[in-house]
């Protein structure tokens, strides 16, 4: 069926194995996914599947009330948990990748690690203080850091132990939730870190920067003061409003793209130093052995990956014909370039569109027009950022990081760090889709 | 006191009146916003406000849940109801931007107006018919039309009626949160609507599009084809999510920058037809008088618009010296390229900063930093969309569109629609705050 207004012209002949089409190949075309209702269709009467007054058109809805509320029928869209029960040890929740799309993650869905749970700071008494090898220590208030200027930007925050399960064996068969559920994306506004070591006037000699929670954990990291004069940011508002308590409410330390525990939650002083602290949580922590038995140790950034979010682990195809590919890519190293596509496990690869604006350090969505043709195929994306950094093979990347030696039984417990190949899904003739290693 | 490293050499040099400084001033220089503790001080002991373990700092905090929770520290970010017990008439929810910062508004904090409640839409149930003049009339079930190409795009949704307190004679003395309360700001996920045209056929006679909602109120409006074709989205999430149960679950229709009610919610079905259908939505409810009694009818696009929301009413200055001053633009022409801002009501205008990526049709924040000296002082802006359409003042606007004859007694009624002139923050010398017309 032609439409009716020509928009486009692209071919819709396949550019790579299995089905992948030209991103824009569907411009301007009919894709025949719906179903035909009776030609000449009234407003109901007609149609091959006649329109009905269902029982919500029927009778006056809910009541409006002053938190908005999501449908009964999305209940599923939660995060899952490793420590339910608040036992006092680390708990973890993971975000549903599967079940969004676009590239903001909502911050009640977005992940969180705590070591001691999540207290609760009055705004009012918290203090921030910058001190050490500085000209003038200074407590900073509250009220005295919203007079500040302000950024706000998108980034994505990663766990260093994202993606510990595709460090197994044997492809552990779990959603994305699971497989990196602890990434998430927001858009962040607060106060540039520069902007105070200008008002506290930094020793020249010094280069590290030691940031300490306030809550019970006391979390402390050593960054590079060459960080925190680029782009880190003390922040006070996540999605518009003031941070969510379990994300470091009333502040927390930002540094786009780099490993997430060093975002310091609940921020509550600042040391200005010469060396770092070599701290538990930086020395040992979260410095994991390397297959040589060396301390894989400040590796700071998140480097670039992708992930296929639909279709995924946990959704089936129904029926043969047009699907769209769309992920999720992203780099600490800077902005997307170019996502590859493949449909035949990477023997053959065609370019996603990129869905803009692209921006510095966080998601960007990518998509392909794919039609299935019921036949076995394999799924999978190859991430490229603008310093040509790009996702390394499997192969390639086991040989240099390892792999544990069985797979993992408990699917929250953390393998490695910094995983950042590539996630394949492999779908049989049914439609059922696995998670496969090729 | 000078920077350790020298980043900037803006001068701090007022550039308007009352303190405007150049939107670069401050960078690479002190404030001195924040006191100053103790010289040398060490972790904790010498500062001038001794940090102390507080109470969460001590004892493991709270356990962590599938959905995140607020801090109750932030009880009061909530939206105001105009019939919070679900009578049977329009309930309005207002977006509290006073409290909020950046550019997207939680999807649980948009505004929503409901003209029957909210409705519980069974998504495998629900159908969107596309039929009238069209070669195919067609079927779209929720999973066939997960399967098609989506979009990803920030885009503001106003009510017509929004900011309709600002026709009142006299300045009602309200937050934000009541003078332009029903205008939100989100990343939307969806199909084209054009893609589904080009599916169903477009006879090339055809002009108007009548969307139709699904829940009791039904809501239709006559949309003209060039816009459906343009940038028209059948919306499926919502800041990564699926929609809210109030924002249309399971679909609405999109048309950025376009009238709050065009954007029909729980869209069922949409009509192509050749002449608009002038339901009671269109000819009557939306469809205000000018001065001259002629309505106000097929007036689409929400205008150019800005206003300042920090400071702004129901805050206090506390003290002479460095605020940030900082708003939201944004126009339903196009991309926000300039937003002047005047400390003195409008007699000397400086340029803010503004915050990129700006997009098109979407929220786009601006920033400027001020010096308070403590005397009275008016604060307004004033913003210019790519399109060179600016903020008429209020002087030229009222005479064409006219203003009530009286305050409006209640806040939640509606005086008139499409107000995009100034607002203005009176500050006297005690850093109080009013809302006042120039």
């Amino acid at each position: 069926m032609g439409a009716s207004k020509s928009r486009g012209s692209g071919s819709d002949e396949p550019v790579a194995g299995n089905g992948l089409l030209h991103r824009r190949a569907l411009l301007g075309k009919g894709l025949m996914i719906a179903g035909a209702a009776g030609v000449g269709a009234g407003v109901t009467g007609a149609a091959a599947e006649p329109l009905k007054d269902d029982e919500w058109s029927a009778h006056q809805g809910k009541t409006v009330q002053p938190i908005g509320v999501r449908s009964k029928f999305e209940d599923n869209t939660v995060r899952v948990l490793s420590n339910p029960k608040g036992e006092p040890r680390t708990q973890h929740a993971r975000t549903p990748h599967h079940l969004l799309n676009g590239t903001i993650t909502p911050s009640h869905l977005h992940f969180t690690i705590l070591h001691n749970g999540i207290p609760d700071i009055d705004p009012d008494k918290h203090r921030l203080v910058i001190h050490g090898m500085v000209k003038q220590p200074m407590v900073f208030t509250m009220d005295r850091l919203m007079r500040y200027p302000m950024v706000t930007r998108q980034t994505f925050v990663e766990c260093g132990g994202n993606s510990a399960l595709m460090f197994s064996n044997e492809p552990v068969q779990q959603t994305l939730q699971y497989l990196h559920g602890v990434c998430s994306n927001s858009e962040w506004t607060g106060v540039l870190l520069s902007t105070l070591l200008d008002e506290v006037g930094v020793d020249p000699k010094a280069k590290w920067a030691l940031p300490e929670g306030a809550d019970t954990a006391a979390l402390t990291r050593s960054v590079p003061l060459t960080k925190a004069w680029d782009d880190a940011i003390v922040v006070l508002y996540q999605n518009g409003q003031r941070l969510m308590a379990e994300q470091g409410y009333p502040m927390r330390l930002l540094l786009p793209g780099w490993e997430g525990n060093m975002n310091i939650k609940y921020v509550r002083r600042i040391k200005i130093t010469d060396q770092p602290a070599m701290t538990y949580y930086e020395a040992r922590n979260y410095s994991p052995l390397l297959p040589d038995l060396k301390a894989y140790k400040f590796y700071f950034v998140n480097e670039v990956k992708s992930f296929i979010t639909h279709p995924s682990f946990g959704t089936k195809l129904t029926e043969p014909g047009y699907y769209e590919i769309s992920g999720i890519a992203y780099s600490g190293s800077g902005t997307i370039k170019r996502v590859m596509v493949s449909a035949d496990g990477g023997q053959s690869w065609a370019d996603a569109a990129i869905q803009g604006p692209a921006q510095d350090k966080a998601f960007t969505r990518f998509h392909l027009p794919w039609r299935w043709d019921g036949q076995p195929a394999i799924l999978t994306s190859r991430a490229v950022d603008d310093g040509g950094n790009i996702q390394p093979l499997r192969a390639d990347f086991i040989k240099t990081r390892g792999q544990s030696l069985k797979p993992v039984a408990n699917p929250m417990a953390f393998g490695n760090n910094h995983y950042n190949s590539l996630t394949c899904w492999g779908i049989n003739s049914k439609g059922e889709i696995a998670h496969v290693y090729v």
